[in-house]
Parts: structure tokens; sequence; C-alpha cells
């Protein structure tokens, strides 16, 4: 629909892929609706997963043991002058962290992103899922969810105070108002992921990706488009499947999404 | 139990955090049982979660676009000598990769395991779960999850070839014989994670990351291990979770796995 944002966060090493070409479809068709579409490319971005210290800015100090050198090698100077006030700032200009004594990740990010003190490359995905009425998340399913090259993105975009609060998440969400969609490839088939299944109902392995990420920052969900069994499909079975999602994309903008509760997932 | 060997997969930041305590208690507590225990500290030893190229040893072709620079450049040199092998030569020089045209990171990790040229640190860690008897992995969960650095670890180290084959997963999975347990914490309280709770009931969560991954790749599951509430626990309240642990402990070698089907997880 012509004046819609569109994010595509993409986690695939390799433009030929599957992955590849359904990120390509799903770029062409929306462009030709109108939208403004953004990619996240996240291999070649060569985003960063891990969720560590370096997510908060202006702290210049990388683990307790270097704290304590620094506490250390400032004591002298703090006792002689007896002065909290000079020891206090000396500790804030070389930490920017609420408590550097022990680190706790999700309060520190919450406090950063607070304070605008969160890394560049944060930031950077926060404003584009800001900007987006849908956010598409395409990607082949490693070990029954996002490969950790995506789910680094998940941990360090979505952080408290820019997602969700406490209170402040589930239909609450700081997201709602959004739309979420996990395109997913997988090796095995459609067979295998049914409750009778060896791998049972996909629906399952969807519930922490879709209810407890997604809902949980007030995501509205459309239907996942999951291409199953690439590892056993024809060059035939493949133009159907990226046709198939071309086609829907056509209609996207009229779905109503999942009702995302247990039911979905568990009972049906 | 004396001689048996443990690995602890540890996912935090912070050594002085409540899960630094719990992976403490766990190896002393197994160490005095006379257990050899290794403990992969993924956050320490800086563990690359990215799934690519750089994973296959002797490729010094990074991209994709980069393969074709170089088929390019050597173009005329093949036309001129009219020489097939040559050419192959140039090419084999510098890519290691079975398809260097469409990277495809699954099958090339499967063959690159097979020709022990898969990268040093995934080596090391396939090395330590393969002297292992158990494998703890210690974390926070992240969205319902492993954080991205553990997550990592899986998608990396339990490769097609070492943790499984095609056929050959599940309770044929290659580490068979092996145990796996799953110590995490979490923010949100034990009723939160009921099945009339918001979150659901903690064994949905679970699914992905028991059945998906570790019983895929034939590990005998044990009862999870969760610390639940932690934001508003006691200091009091964190004694009896670090106590209960160190109990369950002394007695970890006698316990039976749990029944690793979709009924432990949806039905009771």
């Amino acid at each position: 629909m012509a004046g819609k944002k569109v994010l595509i966060v993409y986690a695939h090493q390799e433009p030929m892929s599957f992955n590849g070409s359904l990120k390509k479809v799903a770029v062409e068709e929306l462009s030709k609706q109108g939208c403004a579409v953004t990619v996240s490319d996240l291999y070649t971005m060569n985003f960063e997963p891990r969720a560590t210290r370096n997510d908060i800015t202006g702290d210049k100090i990388k683990s307790t043991s270097e704290y304590y050198t620094i506490l250390y090698s400032t004591a002298n100077f703090i006792m002689c002058r007896k002065c909290q006030n000079q020891f206090s700032w000396i500790l804030k200009e070389h930490c920017a962290l609420s408590n550097p004594e022990i680190f706790r990740y999700g309060i520190e990010t919450y406090e950063a992103y607070k304070k605008t003190a969160l890394s560049s490359d944060i930031l950077e995905e926060q404003r584009k899922v800001q900007e987006a009425d849908l956010v598409i998340f395409q990607f082949p399913l490693y070990w029954f969810s996002v490969p950790a090259i995506l789910k680094g993105w998940m941990d360090r975009v979505l952080c408290q105070g820019f997602a969700f609060d406490i209170p402040g998440f589930y239909d609450s969400g700081f997201l709602k108002g959004k739309l979420a969609l996990l395109s997913l490839t997988t090796g095995g088939t459609a067979e295998m992921y049914t409750k009778a299944g060896l791998s049972g109902d996909f629906r399952y392995f969807l519930w922490p990706l879709q209810h407890g990420t997604l809902h949980f920052c007030g995501f509205k969900v459309l239907a996942p488009q999951i291409s199953f069994g690439l590892d056993v499909s024809s060059e035939e079975e493949r133009k159907v499947m990226l046709a198939s999602w071309a086609q829907r994309l056509k209609g996207i903008w009229k779905e109503e999404p999942i009702h995302c509760t247990p039911s979905w997932y568990f009972q049906e």
C-alpha cells in the first residue's frame, strides 16, 4: 500500500540463496505497491549479536576486574585528599554504567536507552523499527529458532524502554500498532512439522518468537510464511513458493493478524 | 560421581551475577564429587555467534562477489592457455568451499567437519562436548530462549557430521549416551510461566531447546533447573535457590532423563 513503510530484517549469508530470493521478491512487490522498503542485511552489516558492555557508549571499562584496577590506582589519591566528590568524578570519567561493580545488561541498556547512550548500531535499528508499519523477518530456521545473528538483533534492539516496559508489554508493548511477520525456510518437510511428525507442529517452535518476543513488544503478528522442505524441493517447487509469497504480499495490508494466544499454538 | 566429565557452557557477562554463582556452585559441587569439570565461559572467550564462511578454514574468499572478481582476474589467463586444470587449481588455491558460487552454511560445515577443516574454536568446543558425559547450559532467559552468544554456540558447534546426520538424529543423534541440562534464570515469576500465566507454561519455551536441539542431537535431557523471578527475589530467596541447585547436583547421576515427547511439553 502506497506510503507504508516496511523493514525487512534479513539473515542469510548468501544473496543467491532461496532466502535471498524471498527477500528480493518482497522488496520488489512492496516497492511496486509504493511502500518504502528498508532492508537490514545482518550478515553484510556484520551485525554484532553479543550483548555486552560495548552496547553502552561512554563506558571505557570493559570488565569488572578493570574497574577494580582503576579503583585501586586512584585509591591513594582519594585517601589522601579525603574527597568523595573527586573520587566520584574520576569514576564517572571512566564509567558510564549505573552499577559498574555488577554488570546487568537489561538494567544498563534500559538506563542507556533513556539517556540516548546506546551504541549507534542499536540506535539505528531502533530508528528503522520505529518508522516501520510492518517488520518482516526473513531467515532460515536454525535449531527451531532464528540464526544467532538475528537472535542478537532481538536481544539488543528490542530493549526495555524502547520496545516495552514493566508494565507495558504484550498488548501494551511499545511497538503496538505495528505488524510483524516471520518468513522462514526449513530443511525438513511440512510433514515433519505436524503434530504427529517427528519435529512436532510448526506452531510449537513459533511460540518463543511470535508470542514471547514479538507479541511481548506489542506487535500484531501476521501468519508466518513458511517455505518448507528446501533440502528436498525441486526448482519448480521453489518457483511455486516464491510466487505464492509474491501473491500473498499483494494483499498483505488487508490481512488480519493471528490471535496470538496459547490456543493458536497448542490446541488446534 | 568420580571420573565423570562435565562441560558447563556458561553465558553471562558478569562473574558476580546470580548466573555466575550458579555456575560456581556447580563447579564446586561436581569437583567435590571427583568429576572433571570444564567451563566454556562464552563472553570471556568472546565466542563468535555468527555462522559465516570464516568457519571453514583454508577459504580465503569472503563473499560471492570476491569469488567473481578472482574469476574475472584469472579469465584471460585461462582463455589464453585453454587449460581447465590450471583454472581449477587457481580456484582451489583461493577457495576451500565445495560450492564457492552459492554459500550454504549447513552443507559447507558438514563437508568441512569431515575434512577437519572447521575453524579451531568450533573444533575445540566439539572436543569438549565429545569428552563430556554431561553438558550443563547456564544462562539467563533472553526472549524465551538462550542469549545470542549461546545460540551461536549451538548453531556452530552442533553441526551435521558431528552432532547428527540425516539419518542419525533424535534418538539416533550422534551425542546419544550423553546427558544435557538447561540451568536458566528468568526475570518473570514462576506464576507468569504457568499455563494460565501471561507467558504460558515454561515447558512451551523449552521445546525448541530441549527437543529441537538437544534431543535432536541424541542427548538425554535431564529436568531443567529454573531459577524464577530474579527481578523480584530477596537475598534470602536467592540463597535458597543456590542451595537447592547444589543439593540437586549431589544426586544428579542417579536422575532419570525426562521423557522428551510432546506430552511432556504440552499436555500435562
